[in-house]
């Protein structure tokens, strides 16, 4: 293991907070990711799903790495998304991070054609690795077949271990299907398989796996802390209360509701932002969400939403 | 209708050959697209879905609309796929090429988040409207739900035209749902509806549309522009020939199929190359599409495909 190698535990992928002209708010960005990483998080992917990459142009997801490599985090607790339909694009957003100082990438299978061969997949990656040219590199595959229509499967795993060794390091396991992450947990020893939500990060960490990376630990982090902190006997317990939170969230349009609790957690509307095609959270939601919140004390005292939902 | 208003007809959606490096070659794209409107098309649609557009960097598509316009390809005869996932890389696209002198695109709906709202498609396209900020832009919607995953409703159609007006000119129907296109046309008189296929192209003219767009058209060009200038009474009969070619070729991968055959045609074997994730047409479905096209000797000829094909 070296200085950078990703650490396990506790990982948001992390939210983009938007100007009112929709570009990353890089003041704001920071902040936040400072405030995940002093409040439970081990570590963030920036520039996923949750952090609506794909919705932002090239250049102001690369201006968005540069922020994040300036503001001084630390490298090995970040994983950063650089996957697109485009290899070349996909090419040159991996070598911004790594010029950065980002050597662990979380790179999507390319999602616009469907029914992709796992060997047009293989072509792909191939193509990536090489283009990146750096040994250093470091590779997450991003499994989430429900939003990137494209699943990657054990064998394709599999041979691209086989042909690029450590430098295929792992796999954010979205899918939701813990049998899945369990099986590629098994199967490749050393192969670091995150789990896409702290619905599964106790019995991920049970099965050897490293942890979660997850879009509502942007607001459960402090919660989800305590799970991976527990002793193995008292674990269960917190990841029950971690899991009915988690699963309460899901209720509402993920990125919306996330951004809105931000919003109240901080007291800044330009939280409430979000890129086309998603919406702001409509107002009736937002007050079912308030009155969700009211039904988890804890949760809401630990990220000081008390102000906003009474 | 002024001078750059798109013309009506069978178009090609025009297939990108590539550089060994997997960069668009421009000399080929020319070449091919004046071979198109020599043979048959009356018009053009690069950088759409077979032209492997979402699979190339930004800045590779934006270099291939710069190389079409050189080449002096008739901006009335042109609607240039601009459509991505981001918003901001999709208004630098299509004020590339509106700055080309392309006034028209073809726009896919933001193809990542799944089951997103009418209101937030809408947002999404008023946004790229106001973007690209020029009167004389015409928005070319893009419905291929099987692709794209993001349907465009009436509803939505409906409303981008009460707002938007004459800016918001078509559609390109890749659904093959007839209905739907059927629908489209005579709801909304003046809107331009084209088929995605041309299996479809004499229903469209007889139900008042355009004409097509369709991928295949980059190999039956000839033939469907014979069903295009056939006298209404005769253009049953030649649709007959035509749709039978179509069907034909859907037993094949699209994009390598047509790749393969245009190698034929050319002599060229760079016209092999794709970008991953697909793949080139293996040498057993080539050798099954050799059968198919020795079928339809009309065909066979017209495109000069006897000497790969026998």
């Amino acid at each position: 293991m070296t200085a950078t190698d990703l650490v396990g535990g506790v990982f948001a992928a992390a939210l983009t907070p938007m100007t009112p002209a929709g570009s990353p708010d890089h003041v704001l960005a920071v902040a936040h990711c400072r405030w995940l990483l002093d409040n439970g998080c081990d570590g963030l992917a920036p520039l996923g799903t949750t952090g609506e990459a794909n919705s932002q142009s090239l250049a102001d997801r690369m201006a968005l790495v540069g922020a994040l490599a300036e503001a001084g985090l630390p490298a090995e607790r970040v994983v950063v998304g650089t996957g697109g339909c485009a290899l070349g694009d996909t090419v040159a957003l991996t070598r911004c991070a790594m010029d950065a100082g980002f050597r662990n990438a979380l790179v999507l299978p390319p999602f616009y054609y469907k029914g992709v061969s796992d060997d047009g997949l293989f072509a792909y990656y191939a193509a990536l690795i090489e283009g990146v040219g750096d040994a250093d590199f470091r590779l997450y595959l991003y499994h989430f077949p429900q939003m990137s229509t494209v699943p990657l499967s054990a064998g394709l795993i599999g041979r691209l271990r086989d042909s690029f060794g450590a430098v295929v390091a792992g796999l954010k396991d979205s899918s939701g299907d813990w049998a899945n992450t369990r099986h590629l947990i098994d199967a490749f020893p050393g192969f670091r398989v995150y789990s896409g939500s702290e619905q599964f990060l106790a019995d991920n960490l049970a099965a050897g796996g490293p942890g979660c990376i997850s879009a509502t630990v942007n607001v459960t982090a402090p919660l989800a802390a305590r799970v991976f902190h527990a002793a193995p006997s008292a674990r269960q317990r917190v990841q029950e209360e971690l899991t009915a939170i988690r699963l309460a969230l899901q209720g509402f349009p993920t990125i919306p509701a996330l951004k809105r609790l931000l919003e109240w957690h901080t007291g800044n509307p330009g939280w409430r932002t979000v890129l086309p095609p998603l919406l702001a959270l409509p107002e009736e939601a937002a007050d079912k969400l308030r009155e969700m919140i009211a039904g988890f004390p804890l949760f809401r005292d630990e990220i000081a939403l008390a102000a906003a939902v009474g």
